[in-house]
Parts: structure tokens; C-alpha cells; sequence
């Protein structure tokens, strides 16, 4: 099967998660939009489908005749087919509770520099942006944080045990997102959740992975992103 | 199969898309909170859980020996047990990606009472709430509604088409929030979506989904929900 991602081609963004799962996968995919300009209409033109089933948003994927659209929706899909979930219905749904726990932390991560609206800059909502990542950073970061790594002391090395799945690699992504969002906060803060850096750490280092992060395929954070630095937000 | 569903007691909330799909299906299932005093403490401990498969937060459902988080991965779980989801696969995935997209509506309606963050009360927040609310009100909302009614336009007269699924019934609940939450907007704004409130009119006239909203199992909307009903933000 090859699969045709389409998401914004400037940043990591929730297309991201889904990426690192077809590179883990070594699946044969193209990032649509990143080849050439009409990529980004061609993407929403898609979005406005009265046919088919036509995402809300990016990201989405095409595979075969297949669209399938919503970050861990798609994670659901590829995990079946390449290895990256378990086989039982138990593990499946657990596998996918837990991304969608991930995407809960996601969002959260993007409403500290957006907390107003996603139409209006980031200026234009500072003041609101620095109380909401000050909340974040001292409420639900460490909530959602330690969910996981009490997840991952239970038992370990991955987040539902001996063996990798999808939200292991979006756990790597949210350990290297709020790194690059809150280097000061996370400086402090990993004492705290050694079993979720040491995930971080383990995932950084499998070949497909650390090829990935080489390439040039790996577009690097900026404030377009979900992560972004903003010095005024991290304490 | 009898089902334990967890979900705090005195709101409608994120558990009110699952006990809508529970009521259809009519299926065997208690509200656990909601029985005696002593099942909050119970839904926490639950939560504090550092084996199984503990949830981040409710509402999960307790089926048979699996327990299940996040309500549309319940939602997932129960579509294929009562006949609430197509059998193909990319019937199912259309189906859950179009619930991901009423989860992330969900938690933007959420973010209007409480833009800066849910530790603090919606009084010490209002200036931000205002503001929130007005781009909810303006953009987001025909945003999302607008592509659920395109949809249902394009086929119909459920939104994926001839059968209902569980995302008809966690429609039917928004149509329901908004209406209580945003009244003056609603006003104005139901003749732009004659498609998602003719859906929302035929669900409540189904005999399982009438017989609920009757009883008292269903829960009177109010201001610790996550649609309220606060005038300074409708308009």
C-alpha cells in the first residue's frame, strides 16, 4: 500500500504524530503538500467535498481508496496494519484510549498560545495565553505527564508494556514538543517523569526513527506549530 | 453483556454522548455515580488505578472484563456491539473520524465558559470567556455545524447517509447544547442548518431516545456542564 498524507507542509503540527508512525512503519508515503505549491489547494479543495467522506481538517490520508481523516483515527488504521498496535480487541481500544488522551494533551499544548481563538494572532491574545500556559504548565502538563509515566512505571519499557505501539511514538513527539514550548518548565520538570524521557530517549534511537530525525523529511519547530516558544509563556 | 458506565453524577456532560448510545440500543447499563454516595470516590480510585487500564479522566465504561476510556473509543466499542456502526471497515473509520470531530467541537464549546483553564471558576475568567465565546459564536460554530449540514445535504437523511450511527445520536446532543447554551445565536443561526436540525427532530421522535429524555435518567442541562447557559456570552 502506498499512502498519500496530506497536511500543511511548514510544520510538524498533528500531522506529525502520523508521520512518525509511516516512518516507524517504513510505509511508502507521500506528504502531498510538501511536494509542490498546488499541494495546499489541491488539500482543501478536498476539504470541501460534498461527496466521499471529506475531512474537517487536516491531517488525512489516502490509502487506496480509503480517506481516512482525525490524527488518531488514522493511527488507529495504521497500527493494524503495521505492527504498531495489538492484535486483541483489548489492546486495540487501550492503545487507542491512550492516543486519545495524547490528543486531549495536544490541543491543551496549542490553547496556551491560542487561548481565545485560533483566528486572532498570538499577540492579539498574549495576556490570556500567558495565564492559560502558567495554568498548563503548573496544572496539566504534570497531570497529564504523570498519567503517563505512572502508565510506564506500572510496567514499561513502553507506555502499555513490552512492546511498541503508535502512542509510544506520539509520547516521543510530546516529550520533544514541550522541550522545544517550555525549556525552562521542562528543564525542572524531568526529574519528575524519568520513565516517559527514557521512552523519549529509547524511541530517538530506533533506526528508522533516528533516520527520520536526520532527514529533511523532519521539518524543524516554529511558531506555525502546535509546539511553539514564546518566552513569555515558559517559566 | 450489562455495563457499568462511570461518569460524574450531576451533569450531562462528555458522558451524555455515551448514555444516548446506551438508551438506543437499550441496552443493560448502570449509571454507576449516580447510585450511591460512595461512587465518586470509587470513579477516582478507579483513576488512580497503577495496573489495568486506568483512564485519565471519565467517563469509561466497564464491559465484561474490559474497561474502556475516552467517549468516542467507547462510542467505537459500543457502534459495533449494537448495530450503531456499519460493519465495513471504512464505514466504521468514517463514522469515528466524524465522533473525533464532534470530541473536538465538544471540547471548544467547553473552552467558551473556560478559556484560561478548568481549575478556575467561569466568574474569574469572564473577559476572556467573552471573547472566546464570540469567536465560537461567529466562526467556529457555522464552521463545524456547516460541515456537518453540508453532509447531510449530500445524502442523508443521517449523516453518514440511509442508517444511523452513533455520531447521529451525539449530534442530536449538540444541536440540543447549543440550543441551551447559545439561545440567541441558535435563533438566528437554525435556518442556515434545516439538515442537522431535521436529524436532531428525528432522533428525539426514536421511541428508546423519547422514553429517555422523559425519564429522569436524563439529566437537566446546568451551569457545571459543559454546555451553559451564561448571558454574557450569547448574543
Amino acid at each position: 500500500m502506498h499512502y498519500e498524507l496530506y497536511y500543511w507542509p511548514t510544520i510538524q503540527g498533528r500531522g506529525e504524530f502520523v508521520r512518525l508512525a509511516l516512518e516507524e512503519a517504513k510505509a511508502s508515503y507521500v506528504d502531498v503538500a510538501r511536494q509542490s505549491k498546488s499541494g495546499v489547494p489541491a488539500m482543501m479543495k478536498m476539504m470541501q467535498a460534498r461527496t466521499g467522506t471529506p475531512s474537517f481538517a487536516p491531517p488525512f490520508l489516502k490509502a487506496g481508496s480509503l480517506m481516512i481523516g482525525q490524527t488518531a483515527n488514522i493511527l488507529l488504521y495504521l497500527g493494524d496494519r503495521h505492527g504498531l498496535a495489538p492484535k486483541t480487541e483489548a489492546g486495540r481500544l487501550w492503545v487507542h484510549e491512550l492516543q486519545l488522551t495524547i490528543a486531549d494533551l495536544v490541543q491543551e499544548v496549542h490553547d496556551t498560545h491560542h487561548p481565545i481563538g485560533t483566528l486572532l494572532y498570538y499577540e492579539d491574545q498574549k495576556s490570556a495565553a500567558k495565564l492559560r500556559a502558567a495554568a498548563f504548565r503548573k496544572e496539566r502538563m504534570p497531570k497529564y505527564c504523570g498519567y503517563f509515566e505512572r502508565l510506564i512505571e506500572g510496567g514499561g519499557p513502553f507506555v502499555t508494556g513490552r512492546k511498541l505501539t503508535y502512542a509510544d511514538l506520539s509520547l516521543f513527539q510530546i516529550v520533544e514538543g514541550l522541550r522545544y514550548a517550555f525549556p525552562k518548565s521542562m528543564k525542572k520538570f524531568e526529574r519528575k517523569i524519568p520513565g516517559l524521557v527514557a521512552l523519549h530517549d529509547r524511541i530517538a534511537e530506533r533506526p528508522s526513527i533516528a533516520a527520520y530525525l536526520a532527514s529533511d523529511r523532519r521539518i524543524p519547530f516554529n511558531e506555525d506549530g502546535i509546539f511553539r516558544h514564546y518566552k513569555a509563556l515558559d517559566k
